[in-house]
Order: structure tokens, then C-alpha cells, then sequence
């Protein structure tokens, strides 16, 4: 089962990567940008097959070693499922 | 108008971040897992309300900023359109 987990800075977390964008873009000459963010996508490729299971598995790999719980949410999107 | 930009590594070319969330994930007893890939997630916000003309505004800053075109590829998302 292939799934999308798409890890974002927190609200409120400094965010040096989104800021530089946001100044390169405006030193580029693209003014009409209010906001710029930067986050990760990790895309995985699991065994697992029940959607449940997967989502709890990703979870945990998440809180372990993809995301940075303090400064990151993540949002896990599987394939084929809502 | 919202826009997400999925920045992924081009199929073939080195990936060491997805590489190294894969042997990191076995280390720590996930085996499940087939392939990781780590791209970048880029969410902006524009004063450009049309969406066709964010759509080519985003292109060009992803061509000229924020996706190296000889590696990356580029997937641009628009909030409220498909």
C-alpha cells in the first residue's frame, strides 16, 4: 500500500526555510506571494494492505523518526482511501 | 487563492534522504516498508486569484526557485480546483 505523509512546521514554529522562499520569490520579482511554508513529503511503499493498520503503523514511524513531534504535524494520506 | 507544490526526486536519481528514512525505519523494527522517497512541501498563498494564471505564476517560481528542474519534478495543487 502505497501512502503520502506530509510533514508541516507547527503554527507559531520559526519557519527559515518558508522565509527564505518567501524573499527569494520576492527578489525574483514574484510580489504577489503573501505567505510561503516548507515542509517535507515522504512517500512510502508499505506491506501492509489494511488501510487501519497501515495508518497506525505510519503513525508510529512518524512519532519516531519522520516528523519532529515538538516543531511538526504530519497528515498521513494512503492511496485509495479517504 | 491556496496552492501546495509537491516537490519529489526524479525517478533514477539519488535520493539519500528517502534512503536513509528507509534504513532508519528498519533499524528501529519497521520491515514492512518497500521503498521511501523524501521530496519538499512548498504551500503559498497568492494574491493571484485566477487559476490558471497561479497555475503558470507557480510554474515559473518553481522553474526558477523552488525545484532544481535537473533533479526534481513538480506537482502544483490548487485549493478548490482539480
Amino acid at each position: 500500500m502505497k501512502a503520502t505523509v506530509l510533514v508541516r512546521p507547527k503554527a507559531g514554529i520559526l519557519d527559515p526555510q518558508g522565509n527564505a522562499v518567501l524573499t527569494g520569490l520576492g527578489h525574483l520579482g514574484f510580489n504577489g506571494v503573501r505567505t510561503a511554508h516548507v515542509g517535507r513529503l515522504v512517500e512510502l511503499e508499505l506491506d501492509e494492505t489494511d488501510p487501519a493498520k497501515a495508518r497506525a503503523l505510519i503513525a508510529a514511524m512518524c512519532d519516531q523518526l519522520i516528523a519532529n513531534p515538538l516543531i511538526e504535524s504530519y497528515e498521513i494520506e494512503l492511496e485509495g482511501d479517504a
